[in-house]
């Protein structure tokens, strides 16, 4: 299938790292504003969540609302929103992540992790602040006039975010030293840890622009191939990458014992099943035209990404 | 201002218990419902949860909800999910409060702290967890049939359990003994940390009910004033309680010199304010008639429980 993923060409792959950018600074201004330092001796929580949420990242998740959301012709200021919303999750669940007590990690995004730039206690504070940030910037009404767009995103985001989608797929990773996963195990744990997220990412651009239900159908599959994409480049790009091109600590999870796309795999068969994944994540975008060009592109970034 | 409060008769201490009990559980069965056991590893995250949720608790924030929805003619149920929503972002601060990181607490409500029933990382999700399913139950149809109403709901949560709220007055809690907290101060903070759920408790009622401003606007001025009663009788019974009797840890406010209202004011000043708060509580409720009746002895309560 991989005759199916077209070369990264320069001209796309500049198209989407342009539209990339664009997201990470639409969404990081969204998130300045919401993240306005308050007054008071708590003002370092918000410190906290701005130094997590405001710096760095690919924008990977922000792109695909976006993406998603123009395809429907949705306003840009509630995709950003939303996409703000979705960021500030994932930049939580990092945050947890990388605790001592979860995977122990002292540097994300090329630069000292949360609580090693503060402290614990308050990784954990900012992370559990970020996570209901998120609920309210949704349930405002300035995301969409229609509230039960509004609620539709709030059930979706807490579907995919909680113990059904990426906590539960945390869940699992943290346990997966002690099991024996097989490819399928693998693929459903990192489909809840972060398939969940992306599915969401695609969903919500379909919501806000009242897509028809076959539309999101085939962008919830296309994202659900795409996060297996994403997430076996991550497993070859965490074994062939060095720390300080990926922003985080290479080899982790080979070093913990914990079952990759890798070990299962060998580096060329994750090579392979990751353009694969990128194949079937492009077929489910044959019913649509050039207006999902830019998703198409995204497929081509996950496996030919550096970092 | 004292006299205000009635002694507490054993008739109406007796109707507040028997109707917490009974808060306690019709919620208790709400989250039982919810967290179901689910299949493969990650059930150990749902185990959590419910140890987390399922047992213990006084049930004072579900009691407000369900007593406060009573008098505006709330249908149970929709009160009970609401209920169980607040129970569920209630105990997840607890399981995060009580973290090595955090207040460091190994015995809660009797029993072990989550994370020392389980270990770390799985109290750390199991909060997480608990604090998004909160927002799923809220969002959910089943909650009211009108989606302005679930979603002020998401709101209102949201904005008592953030930044501008718990999460904000924990993380002052956490950074007061490096403060020199006053009176002022330290009502602030604890206004934050457990009168903003408090709050949402009987706001919950009002927005369930559709009850007019200034109906809302008297139960948040009560709500205020007994969170701080309740806070301030937990700061006496912090040093007049055994551990045994209180479920958790006496005296570690002291020990770890932080203020509280007992520093601030003495033991016999302590209880003196914590009636004038009760009092105060009391009076917002003069408009209302017997319908109120359940909040006055709920006023009652956090003056002269014994844990």
């Amino acid at each position: 299938m991989s005759e199916n993923v077209p070369p990264n060409d320069s001209k796309s792959a500049s198209a989407f790292n342009s539209a990339r950018q664009t997201a990470v600074a639409l969404v990081r201004a969204q998130l300045d504003d919401f993240l306005n330092p308050p007054k008071g001796p708590e003002k370092r929580l918000v410190e906290a969540m701005r130094y997590a949420a405001l710096d760095g990242g690919k924008g990977f998740r922000p792109f695909l609302v976006l993406a998603t959301s123009a395809m429907f012709g949705v306003p840009q200021a509630q995709a950003v929103r939303v996409a703000a919303a979705l960021e500030s999750v994932h930049c939580y669940s990092l945050a947890h992540d990388d605790l001592p007590a979860m995977d122990d990690d002292a540097l994300r995004r090329g630069r000292p992790s949360l609580h090693k730039a503060y402290d614990e206690a308050t990784a954990i504070l900012a992370g559990d602040a970020l996570l209901t940030l998120a609920f309210e910037i949704l349930a405002d009404g300035a995301t969409h006039a229609d509230a039960n767009v509004r609620l539709a995103l709030v059930a979706s985001l807490a579907q995919a975010a909680g113990r059904q989608g990426m906590v539960g797929g945390q869940t699992l990773d943290i346990l997966s030293p002690d099991l024996s996963l097989d490819m399928a195990d693998l693929s459903r744990l990192q489909g809840l840890k972060t398939g969940a997220l992306i599915g969401f990412a695609v969903e919500a651009g379909a919501l806000l622009g009242a897509a028809e239900a076959a539309q999101t159908a085939a962008l919830k599959a296309y994202a659900q191939e795409l996060g297996l994409a994403f997430q076996i480049a991550d497993d070859v790009l965490d074994v062939t990458g060095a720390s300080q091109t990926l922003g985080k600590t290479a080899g982790k999870d080979v070093a913990e014992g914990k079952a990759t796309f890798v070990s299962l795999l060998g580096l060329a068969g994750a090579r392979q099943e990751a353009e694969n994944r990128a194949a079937a994540a492009l077929a489910h975008l044959a019913a649509f035209g050039s207006e999902a060009e830019p998703l198409r592109q995204a497929a081509q970034f996950v496996i030919h990404r550096k970092n």
